[in-house]
């Protein structure tokens, strides 16, 4: 693919306002994620690696991967998306690629199109340890631009 | 589709093995889930919608309920695995229907085809309010058969 | 998952808008694909095995196997489409299970959920040979309603 | 994501292997694809849109979309499989972008991870019109190694 496409947020917000969306998300709280990263069509949400959120080999449960790049991707969509709307995922599909485990898991998820009622965004999951990263997982997701219903 | 197939499973303590082993998943336990039905190629998982597993609206986290029918298919899955083996997600593909939302959610997998290295599942995920069910997700999953590798 | 859903069409002349549509398709005439079955929330399209669809080994190219199924999928959606609407396919994921070959491959397509601006199907494709059936494909899709875009 | 891995060969004859495998695709000659470029990792394939490959308005149809990229994809993780294997599709996932026209499409398949058994991939498929590129979908695919069982 050719670079990153330059993107233009529609709502000069867009920042503190996936911030608070993410804040909102007992989810996140839940497992330990934190957004570490908002830029427009960009977003990284961070974990780390604990019992709590283990399958059964003492790796983090693939449903967990999930949920932090399916967010990450969620909010790379939404910094691009106007004032008065919100965010919905449509759909994702992740493929597993190794064990995450690791001192830290960084999700990312970043813009592919960005249109008037959809967005298409890749994501990615690494796993570093000390100053080594391994790419765990790789997803693909739809979303849906809520307009008319802002976040809060 | 035609009817389910009928499976027989490999191993004859595939309920208590596929039990012994939820119950070692830090992350179902984190978020509240319950495997309340293990059958030869079919598994069921429950979880509680609350506020500690939300996205931002007060729904359940799409990454949650993808990690509760990843669980489900998952186990599907391994009820017709050899003894000397464990499951592994290869990777899933998830689409949200509707909010998720009620008193109860209801992953189910099913098993589609097992084969030597890889087995196929679907799952759905339902809402459950006042007896009535409402679909909320759909999943489509590989699995990799992990022979020579018990789970424990 | 319950049993399939009893879908209402919102114009009486789907059948046939179905079909004209499908008659549009040149890519299905070239591989030659015949719709076989359309009803409100359901496709049926067949494809005779031959060299010239086929990949490497000599059996059905997964690509051919896909559009099949995805245009299965599109037009059980678009059956339950108003009538000054067309379809458009957003994404789909599809599983191979086994070599598609035999006498004839059967793409059956069906509605999961038809809302107001998005459908998601599943399909499934199966080889027939000497009466016998077995499963070759699974697919999962998100359709789109295009309205006040009539189709031809 | 980081950049593209650099990959290694395992068969010297990996781009011959491919090409003439590529050869036997007999739906790929059908449909008017062609191999444009193959290297470590890397598959190119491109298409001439014409009324033969077409959906009902005229665009290239989703499934002869996705035809190109499961083979672009299939073919860039064959170049690292050794030397006595074939490939398979195991699934992939498509994502339509924008309408499939032009005076090319151009379909490009690249490995994220080539494992034992498994490999992954991703695929983007441009438009190119007047010196003009245009993404018009976006793939993710698993892929299994045969080996033992040589391609032709």
């Amino acid at each position: 693919m050719s670079a990153a496409p330059d993107f233009e947020p529609a709502f000069a917000g867009y920042a503190l306002r996936a911030r608070s969306s993410f804040a909102r998300q007992g989810a996140m709280a839940l497992i330990g994620a934190e957004m570490v990263d908002v830029r427009p069509g960009y977003c990284a949400i961070a974990l780390t690696p604990r019992p709590e959120v283990s399958q059964q080999h003492g790796y983090v449960h693939a449903g967990i991967v999930g949920a932090i790049v399916d967010s990450a991707g969620g909010y790379a969509g939404y910094t691009l998306f106007p004032e008065d709307s919100s965010v919905l995922t449509v759909e994702f599909k992740l493929n597993l690629l190794a064990p995450a485990a690791g001192e830290r898991l960084l999700a990312e998820g970043h813009v592919v199109k960005a249109g008037r009622t959809l967005a298409v965004t890749r994501g990615e999951v690494h796993a570093e340890t000390a100053g080594r990263r391994t790419l765990v997982a790789l997803m693909q997701q739809t979303l849906m631009v809520m307009r008319g219903k802002p976040d809060a």
